[in-house]
């Protein structure tokens, strides 16, 4: 249940860890895009492990192939259906979590709802679940592109204690995020970002952080009130990425700290159209776009699965000593970028053409 | 479109600020549950406007009907009409607003998404949309409590740049949080919560505020990965409340600054289950709840309605003061609690409902 | 559960027979449409009982109230709540049911179900319950009438083993439908359908019929291939109808006798686009629209309440002979008229809405 | 848009004829429930083409893969990825589609919706597309048969005008049906109905037919009124088959022409519970089955892709004559047998999980 998300622009994933393959099925997307598998690759790269020393060592290079949805280039409007095949198997590094849950992850969880579980433990909170997200939040951009030349850029803006300074949410492109593998844009800030998490691998340990994305060109009027407003979905869609801890939008937490009258955005005469002069309110008024840019914060915690050794119990509930064998991320936020950027593409465009069936609606 | 949440567990909210009225259907409630609408009212009162100093003069009994799904005092399992009519309405106070769209309101977006708008600007941005959702999580807290003994409580933990200590979410009561108005439990803090809003509504200006919220014996393996993870349906639920900016969970973003070592959670025997020592994790891990108290936070924005003097344009795009006038609450987030507290009800409710279809499916 | 029907264009009714008030929310109607209460009332005259001999006693005036969603007569885009009070209530008529469940009633199935039943027996398949969808659907239609002239038109095509002769789909109205009270617009049979219908109540008997239904300027392209085809949803849409046991489009049941070379409609150039000769597909081919009236039958059976002596057994086992007492219908068609009209004007505007949204996704 | 269908048992198709593979994603099978490929194979050859004289030509093997959500045998509870690749693709085949519509057919519709069509045509009109509702089907009756011991047998009782004697209810088996290669259980009826069949291969034409189906065991208390009531959603199901045209369920359409008092199925005591002495209602009353075999019909026009010339217009409005080559069924009825019994079990695994989560609901 629940592995599928969106009203019209609809994407299902599914895999795990150690089955044959991962992937999606995205619905609804809207006829006649130009879409190929490089479109969706650019993404998955941006995703798959093994970039460097900062991420995990796991090899998989994440090949997307299109089983359906599209001819000659283009799409047909049925059903993209995406598949990754898993490649990069071991399932004996996770022998020994199969008698003791790894604190804070969900192996324990996974078996107390379903009574049954992988043998990589947590099953559908496996990384690789996200991939499919990645292969549909792809399509999506490319609609959203295509139809009102959205952009969606995504950064790390703090890796533990080491935050980056502001950046120009008008400016900031994906190609200044990937200079460095850490995805800071502020090269300074990157490097001392990467010696966090450098440290905290040899200590066997694992480094939260934050995870920042700003949406250019999303179209007023967007989000649907009351239950589905746009920052709603997209609370939604960030808190379902494993790690996920915290969203805010626009002045967010600090926001809270304020009055109204600093808080508040005057309105302004922008290109014959109503803008605001500031935008504490990140985009969105009432839950429906008002036309700037949407931007918000992600909070991730550090990776559960760590080398060192963690005094915990078993499943008997007999003590244990646990040191985690297996590959993975001291820090999940330069590969969530990705992630990131693909949800907010899933929820624009389904809300985009929920939208445009409500405008037209009345014309006929 | 949207104003239905849930899968099993389904509330549909409907009405403005100044029709004849709001009200709620709730559709999926088992049956056989007592339900009176004196179990409704306790927490439309802790909602309702008119409370004292620290809210806005808006007078407005709030007393529900229940128009169907109850007979002899049980629910039928059918659906269960909700009716609160609007009385004390002043339209005429909101004529200023007509040309002039408030800073950070919804006035202006709800045009631009529908090319309409209500008199009284907002229209479903209203506060007065949220009695509908304070009714149906009365119905579903009942649900819960009778099912599994479920108790959520919210209280006020920062206004402005105040802050409460911390609170005991094992201890905490709802009785504790409504010794004082401001909803603080901490009564020291909750004097200079109330001195801070009163200087605010004295400066005809508006201040913000963090609503934090304990949910106590929620079952393990309540949440459905991957998209509907308990987490995320809390952040869709809570981030849909009007005038909301941020959602965490558990160490949410001060998680995010830590290393997994000393972030992780141990688990450790307890009463014959697997528990967790600290529960850093907020009783949610990979979506699913694991049986520690679920708890988070909401930001809430200063009000954006300030009687204050504000510079900004007006419709058509000319430049405009605003001040005004209407009744408005200085600080939300002393009736948001019961809001809150509803929101979590209903994402449980659908989420005890799922699981246990689940866990009964193969047994028949 | 289940009291929600639609995606976008979206119902949610409640109530049943013996509570305060039965009614609808509409949610997702587009903004702007002129809507009073009379375009409601006039659908649900049509089907409030004590039309005259052939229908049930009871007396319902039926007036509905519209709560929320309209201002100055023009639809705000928020939800359409709608409420109808239940006035006629006779409880006491239905305490033989208390004890023995009627035969192909819900009365047992409810019980079964819930574990517990409404004073009236069968709970929400009394037919009060159909004039929230009723009202909705003059909504619909309103929407539907204005953004594209679509015209729907539903009458008795049989009653018991009379049948009409067929009926010009282009020509047929509703004023013709209802000079007679059968609501047959063939004089000659609805007289005596009359008779056959008055014949059954004076015998204390009751007996099935069928009603026939075109929607006329029907825009091709609605219905979303694969699960959610137009006939799909129109299927679903009638058989949910109290008392509903079949549904055929096109040439239906009697197609499937036919040799394909017969079957198949050739195209034709009609006004500049492509039409059909013959339309045994029923304005719909591989479930999308296709321009032509779409047209289709629903068959219902002979009401179960009846007063003639049924042996059979009562909740405990034991044999008993029932002579149901209360009011009822000798034949339900005539009232169903408004019924089926209603229920596909939501199909028509919820796909409507969704295919523009598609249609205007790629354009922006 | 709606490749999906199901609420907690929920399964998403994709894939046309002439791309990678097909297939389908069941997501909310419950976990622990033993499933192998060799379980979806043999419902998946009984859908095949390629069944010797009364079927197509197209060569498929068909062959499922299984991609995730298994292990050791057993279902994780996890979405459960199949796909099955297209191998015998002759995309010359529908070259003359290309320019002139097929009456009929869904080449014109799509091209009307969508503004493109795939190469063969009707896109998700194939018949393959069928492919991933039977493999879904096929998990979802290994858990009914497993929860509950559900049987589920559709059989052929119709072909043009030869219909098959009446067919016990409680013993028809797949077994009995599957002798004869019509798949219709009577020797003597299956032999004169593929003598038909062929007559129509060989006049190049096609023909109708209509399928029954019976549902054992069914539980009763399934059904979700009013909306999803269970022959609701059993018609959408049903008319969402490819070339369906009509539906009815017990009685159905000769029920409309009966007396109440014939109509009616009495109650009587079997087995210490209450049952009916006949069953008219097709095992459901009020929308909630009664514990009685659930039956009804689907009718199925005739083919509309045949040999015999048709005259027609082009897609430019201009005359042609048509005839089509291609490899097609002259008759679908006896491959859409295992369609039939998949979209019954999808639609009862539903409403079996929702209505556990109901009954589960109160007890906690």
């Amino acid at each position: 249940m629940s592995s599928t998300f969106g009203t019209l622009f609809r994407v299902t994933t599914f895999g795990e860890s150690h089955c044959k393959g991962v992937g999606a099925v995205v619905d609804g997307c809207p006829p006649g895009i130009p879409l190929t598998e490089a479109d969706i690759q650019v993404q998955l790269d941006r995703r798959r492990p093994g970039q460097g020393k900062i991420t995990t060592d796991r090899q998989e290079s994440d090949r997307v192939t299109i089983l359906s949805g599209i001819e000659n280039g283009l799409t047909l409007g049925t059903p993209i259906g995406m598949l990754v095949p898993n490649q990069d198997q071991r399932p004996g590094d996770y022998k020994e979590m199969r008698s003791i849950p790894r604190p804070s992850h969900a192996d324990c969880t996974y078996q107390m709802k379903y009574g049954i579980r992988s043998a990589s433990g947590g099953g559908r909170s496996s990384a690789r679940e996200t991939i499919g997200r990645v292969a549909a939040g792809a399509v999506a951009e490319k609609f959203l592109s295509l139809a009102c030349g959205v952009e969606i850029v995504a950064w790390v803006s703090s890796v533990g204690t080491i935050s980056s300074p502001d950046v120009d949410l008008d400016a900031v492109t994906r190609t200044a995020v990937d200079r460095h593998p850490v995805r800071c844009p502020d090269p300074e800030t990157a490097e001392r970002m990467a010696g966090e998490i450098l440290a905290a691998r040899e200590a066997r340990d694992s480094v939260g952080g934050v995870v920042s994305c700003v949406c250019r060109n999303v179209p007023a009027g967007l989000g649907e009130p009351v239950f589905d407003k746009l920052e709603a979905k997209l609370a939604q869609a960030m808190l379902s990425i494993p790690a996920a801890k915290g969203f805010d939008i626009g002045s967010g937490f600090s926001g809270a700290r304020m009055r109204g009258s600093r808080h508040n955005d005057p309105f302004v005469l922008k290109n014959g159209r109503l803008g605001t002069l500031t935008n504490r309110s990140g985009g969105i008024q009432g839950g429906i776009s008002n036309g700037e840019p949407v931007h918000f914060r992600v909070a991730f915690k550090p990776p559960a699965t760590i080398g060192l050794a963690q005094e915990t119990v078993d499943f008997d509930g007999k003590p244990a000593t646990l040191e985690a064998k297996g590959r993975h991320d001291p820090c999940v936020v330069p590969r969530a970028i990705a992630i990131v950027e693909a949800m907010a593409a899933l929820v624009l465009a389904d809300m985009a053409l929920i939208q445009a069936g409500r405008a037209a609606g009345f014309r006929g």
